[in-house]
This record gives structure tokens, sequence and C-alpha cells, in this order.
């Protein structure tokens, strides 16, 4: 009889849970699901959280409902603190778990290209707590600047840095919400003056995508009153104040709230396996998402570099990390089973993003569509890939709700704590 | 012609939305309303988000989107710090706005009868922050145990103190969550094995109720594995432990979570006013629910103290801010009209409270219902009380979902901040 073989699997994202999906049907098989959340998070729609377009809920499942019926997964909320490669074991604090391969797919964290100075004065993009961190603020700006109008016009100014898919849709998400939805609410102010501001460093929005997409994206925005600056390095972010080098020389440009969109690093934990890594830590894999003295490990999604056949790095999008995910699935199903590994291929099927309500740029087989039909097809697929049912009608639902009424429900501000409560709260952290 | 009364009115509970409601159809009203938080919280229902069946965006609603279409309501979401009764001012830190007529209705927060020092070891259930923080907690004390399952006896140990309304709907929307929807999540432990008890300082859970009722609560919540400990008075809470003295002399009990659902006092503020007030800081008000000396200032809710014609203080709960709220909106319109006054009398239509799913005790008009129907009522008048219809539908759709496939999407844990977003959100709130 076949020994039953252990896979650990860390993160829980589009890589680890396609991983598990497709392992789990091999009995010979059983894993374990390490993640420092409890939710699986739908990152694509981050964006439209932090524009109080939908709620947590809608885009977050928590993952052991996603695996209660997988009976040989065991799901973890845990914190790996290290790897022994040589006992193979995964270091949990002061728990240690023995693995006989293992999947690493901790994804990826927000970079700031070695200025982390720059974190202080910036809100990112990759977590919830970001996301309701955005949506705080934002909303936070037009309460301010309704009991002073005075102060309006330097309160309703945001900049984002980063012109790819998260840096255009945000913004165009944020015009809507300003210029648009909840304008009615306020009395004393005129919420579609807000002046938001992208910065893209070079000469195109979302680059990795076709000229003609990245110029539709663009006049689009504009005309939703984006100030789109384009070939404009940020040199130095202080408080308020992003520096900028353009083509014209040197600009210092203000706001209430600048958000960092404009990069990402892999995991810190990353540097610490003795596995090598790349100048943003993302771990640096062969052509089987593996590492040549440790066959048994494998590493995909946004976490690695890797290179495909013309020795391009493939981006941190979900489909990369989807296909990895099966892969190395698969290729320990090979491996538990004596079989031969294939190399892994990335099967590029586009790209998509939204400009605003009804308008989208996709790319999909090398086919282009802009406006409703590209928002008909984004949201097809966003909707096909998200995981739960019950997200996914809820979404529906909930933008459906909100084109008939510009709906308010996730529109809430979440009370910060108080000295009493921030006090208890560190009482029972210190436990 | 007549010249437009400016009326404040301060808090956007059940009663003071219930007054905006009625003066704001007066065209020669315009109002200021003040609150904290940008949201209307339906605080009924509150612990099913700490017991993670609903999200916060099910039970808040913008109080802006509320009032949109009001064009003589102004909204402010800002912190009254004071009241400068002579000049007929609200005091808004260094901003100040004069009023010709004033509708105190700040509402009440968890009080600890002079015990502050037990707020550190218990959490509390009065805002989204408190039911998010329970939720948090209850559900990581689940993942710890799973990590750790030689612990799991102590770590699902719950104690509610206080058996109110809010205590018996709590622990038995606890047992639920433990005893049957979650523990197939699990590997490593039984969470029906959770320990949950709820402790109640007189001789029935549910006091305000009929005794039948009460009587009945406690049987269907010891049917639901929960241990009720009547007659036990709270004489000391530490960490992770409460004294009681009971019948059969004192006893100590341990426990992960604390929860304090025993009392509440008006906030703070109220005693600043030069206003009369109560040991639980509640204004003492005349039969006008106003001042003697300030016929003016209205105050409603649960931040008075208001005796009814037998001499008893009335409870406080949202039909009696309700009624107090249009009843100070009607008032106010006399008063500008030339009108007199009638007293306020309140009309008591009953109480009700859940004891599980499909399960509820009800007193409408002195008729009694247990069981379903109760529920059923329970769910209706809740559903017909809600605000905002979008909640209406989306609470509806969670429940018939959460009853069909016991969901999970409320079962979220949310983020703690790192220390480096802690440091960034300290340095935010500085400025």
């Amino acid at each position: 009889m076949k020994e039953i073989k252990h896979v650990v699997i860390i993160g829980a994202g589009f890589g680890g849970l396609q991983a598990v999906k497709k392992l789990a049907k091999d009995k010979f098989v059983r894993i374990t699901l390490i993640d420092r959340s409890n939710h699986h998070l739908f990152q694509p729609l981050l964006y439209q959280v932090a524009s109080a377009v939908l709620s947590p809920a809608d885009i977050a499942i928590p993952i052991r409902s996603l695996m209660h019926k997988k009976k040989n997964v065991t799901v973890l909320m845990d914190t790996v603190t290290g790897i022994d490669k040589d006992s193979k074991e995964i270091i949990l604090g002061d728990k240690r778990i023995s693995y006989d391969y293992l999947i690493l797919a901790a994804g990826a964290k927000t970079g700031y290209f070695g200025h982390n100075d720059w974190m202080k004065y910036t809100l990112g993009l990759k977590t919830l707590f970001d996301a309701l961190r955005i949506r705080n603020r934002i909303l936070k700006s037009f309460e301010k600047a309704e009991n002073h109008p005075e102060m309006a016009k330097d309160l309703m100014r945001y900049i984002i840095i980063g012109g790819g898919p998260t840096g255009v849709e945000l913004s165009g998400s944020l015009a809507e919400l300003s210029h648009s939805i909840i304008n009615d609410d306020f009395r004393n102010i005129n919420t579609r003056k807000s002046d938001i501001i992208l910065i893209e460093g070079g000469a195109d929005l979302i680059p990795s995508f076709d000229r003609s997409l990245s110029v539709y994206a663009k006049k689009k925005l504009e005309k939703r009153n984006v100030r789109v600056m384009l070939n404009s390095k940020v040199i130095k972010i202080e408080d308020n104040k992003v520096f900028l080098k353009t083509q014209e020389g040197e600009k210092i440009l203000t706001a209430n709230i600048i958000i960092w969109a404009a990069g990402v690093e892999a995991v810190y934990l990353n540097n610490t396996f003795g596995l090598p890594v790349d100048r943003q830590n993302r771990l640096i894999v062969n052509s089987f998402c593996s590492f040549r003295d440790h066959p048994e490990i494998f590493a995909i999604g946004d976490s690695i570099n890797f290179k495909d056949k013309d020795g391009k790095i493939l981006p941190g999008v979900s489909s990369v990390a989807m296909q990895q995910g099966r892969y190395a699935a698969t290729a320990i199903r090979e491996l538990i089973h004596g079989k031969e590994l294939k190399p892994f291929r990335y099967k590029d099927k586009g790209s998509m993003a939204t400009v605003g309500r009804k308008d989208a740029v996709a790319d999909i087989f090398g086919i282009k569509f802009t406006g409703f039909i590209g928002w008909i097809m984004w949201l097809g697929l966003h909707l096909f890939y998200q995981v739960g049912f019950k997200n996914k009608v809820s979404i529906l639902l909930t933008w459906m709700w909100s084109y008939i009424t510009f709906g308010a429900s996730a529109r809430l501000i979440q009370e910060t704590p108080t000295k009493e409560e921030l006090e208890s709260m560190l009482y029972s952290l210190k436990k």
C-alpha cells in the first residue's frame, strides 16, 4: 500500500487555493494549508472596497468554509517563521510541522523600491485593512470639508502614484465616487470639485496593455476629471507632498491623501529560507517552479521570479498564480506517482482593467475590447473567478443595486478605537 | 412671513432619526443633525455581527444617504464638546453653532456601575467596533484551539455577564455558532464542546418580560448547551476571571473571553451641560422630555431619565426612543406655531428577544409568543424598522442564505494592524 504524503501549502491566495483544489482529489495526499489571515481575499476587487462600492465581506471568504468538505485538508491560521529544509519542517513559532512536499505561495506586499520611509506618508492597497484605511480617509476628508468648507479645496485633493491597473482602477473609481455618487449628500461643499491626480513614471498608463488601450484609458479617466501625469518620476515624498521629476523640470504637488500603487515586493520572509531571491525578494525558481537542490519545494505566484522562454519575468497577476498553483499540484502528484515532470508554461489569456462604471479595457487572446463590452467581460470574468457562490450572488446584487440607486451601504466610516479601547487591545495583544 | 427656526439634533440613533423625519416636513424649520460617526446603527442586531452572522454593512447605514433628499437637513460628522445654554450655541471644538431648539439624543454606552477597571478585562457590546472585537476574539479562540488542541477546553470557554435581552441573544447566537454552524470547519477540535456561561444577578433572565417567557428562554438556552447561572452577582473581575457571589457562596470562574452585557450609562458629556443628571449620567427630564428652565432643549432616548405616571423610569429601548423622537419633533413644531404642549406618554407595544435560530420570545400588547411564531414576529418587526431599503433586502437575503447554507461570509477575522501600520495610524491621528 502506498504511503500518504503530506503537502504543506503556505498562502491561501489564488495560487495556493488552486493547488489545494487539484491536490485534495489525490487520496495519497494529505494537505495542511497555512495562512496568516482566516480569509481568501479577492484582490482584484480591493479597489472597490477602497472606493466604498463593496464591503469587506463581498470580497473575502473564510478559508475554512472553502475547505470544510475536503477532509484531507487541515487549515491553520498561523504565521510561518521559518523553514528547516534539511529536516523538511515548517516552523510556526515554537511549533514544527514536517512535510514531504512544500508549496510556497505567500504572495506580495506593497513595495517602496527601498524608500521605506515613504510608507509613513502614503497608503498602500494590498490588504483589506489597507482598503478600509483608504475608504475611511477619503470619506473623512469629505466630512471634514463639509465642516470646514473654506478648507475643502485642499482637503479634497488626492494623489495616486502608479499608473498600473491598480492606480487606474482606483482613480477611476474615486472619480466616480466624488464626481457623482455622493455629491447630493453634502450641503456645504461640491464633491465634484475633488482633485484626483494619477502619477505615472513611464510614458503610458497600464503599460503591460496594448498602447491603444493605454490611450483609451487615459482619455476616459481625463473625461472623468482625473488629472493624469505621465513621465513623472517620484523622487521624494514628505507629509502631504510629492516631489516629481518631469520633462518640464521638478514639481512639488500637495495633497490630503497620497496613495501608493506603484510597486510590490515579495514577503520579507523569503530571504530567510536560504533559497535564491532577487532584489524584490522574489524566490528565483527553475522552469519547474522549484529549486535544483530542493525539488520537493515549489514556489508560485507573486512571490517568485519565473522567467518564461523569452527571458521575461512573468507578471504578478492572478492568472499566473492560478496556473502555477495547478501546475505545482500536478507536479507533486507526478513526483508521488513516479512520473516525469514537464516544465511550467504560462498561457497568457489576456488582461483587463476598469476605467469606470460600465467602462473597461480588455485584451483577450490579442483581441481588444473597450467601453461597455469590455466592462461586461470584466464583470463576467471576475464573477466567474470569485470563489464562494454566496459572494458571487452578493456582489452581483450589490452591483445591480448600486447601479439603480447609487447605493450607500459600503460608505461606512469604521470607528477608530478610543484611548481606552486601544489600551484594552494592547492588553489582549500582550497575552 | 414666519422666521425659519434652526433645530440642532445631537445623535442619529432611533430617537434622533424619528425627530428629523417628522421635523423636516415643516418648511419653517431647518435642521442640523450631528453625530460622531457617519452611520446610523441598528443596535438590536449588533449581537449578530458579534456572533458572525451579519456583516457591519448589514446593520449600519450612512446618515447622509438617509438625508440626501431632505434639503433642509445638514448632517455634520463631528463631536460635541459642550453647550452654551445662555447664547443657545452648540460647541464643536473651536466651532460654534447657534440653535433655536435643541434635541439631545446621544444615547448610551457600556456602563460598569463604577467599576471602570473591569473594562480592561471584558468586551462590551454597544458599537460596531465592539461587535467586531467580539467576533475577532471568538473566531481567533477557535483558530488558536485548532493549532493547540491541548488547550482547547480553556480557549473555548466564554462568559457573558448580564441576563437581559443582549446577554440572552448573544449567548444563544454564540451557542449556535459553536455548536452547529462551524464545527465541520475544524479538524483537531470539536467546537461543540465550547462552554458558554450566562451570568445573571437576579432570579430571572430577561426580567422585564413576563416570567413565563423568562423560564422559556432559560430552558431553550440550556437545551443549546448554554450554562445559565441565576442569582449570581459579579463582585470582582480580573484577567480571565470572574468572582461571583451565589446562594451557595463565592465562586470563581475562568474564561478565555468575558463579555459584559450587564449595564449601560448615558454618555459622559451629559454631566457637563449644567442640566440635572442621575447616577447613571442620564438627563432628568420633565414630562415634556424637556427642562423647566430650558423649554427649548429636549432630551430623548437612552440618555434620559423619564419617569412615567407610575414613577417607573422608562427602559432604554428603541421603541421608547422612537416615540420620544416623534414627540420632541411635534413639540417643537407646536412651540414654533404657538400651540400648547401635551406631556409625553409612552405606549408600550411589547418587547421581544431571540433565543436561537427560528426561536424567539415576544410579548406584544400582553400576548405571549414563543418559538417559531415568536421568531417570525421578531424577524418581521426588525426588518420593518430597519431603515434603508437596501439593508432590508440584504439582511433578508443574508439570513435566507445562511439558513440554507450555514453561510460563512460574516466569519471574517479582520486583520489587526502591524507595528508599521500602527505607527502610520498614530501619525495621521496627530495631524
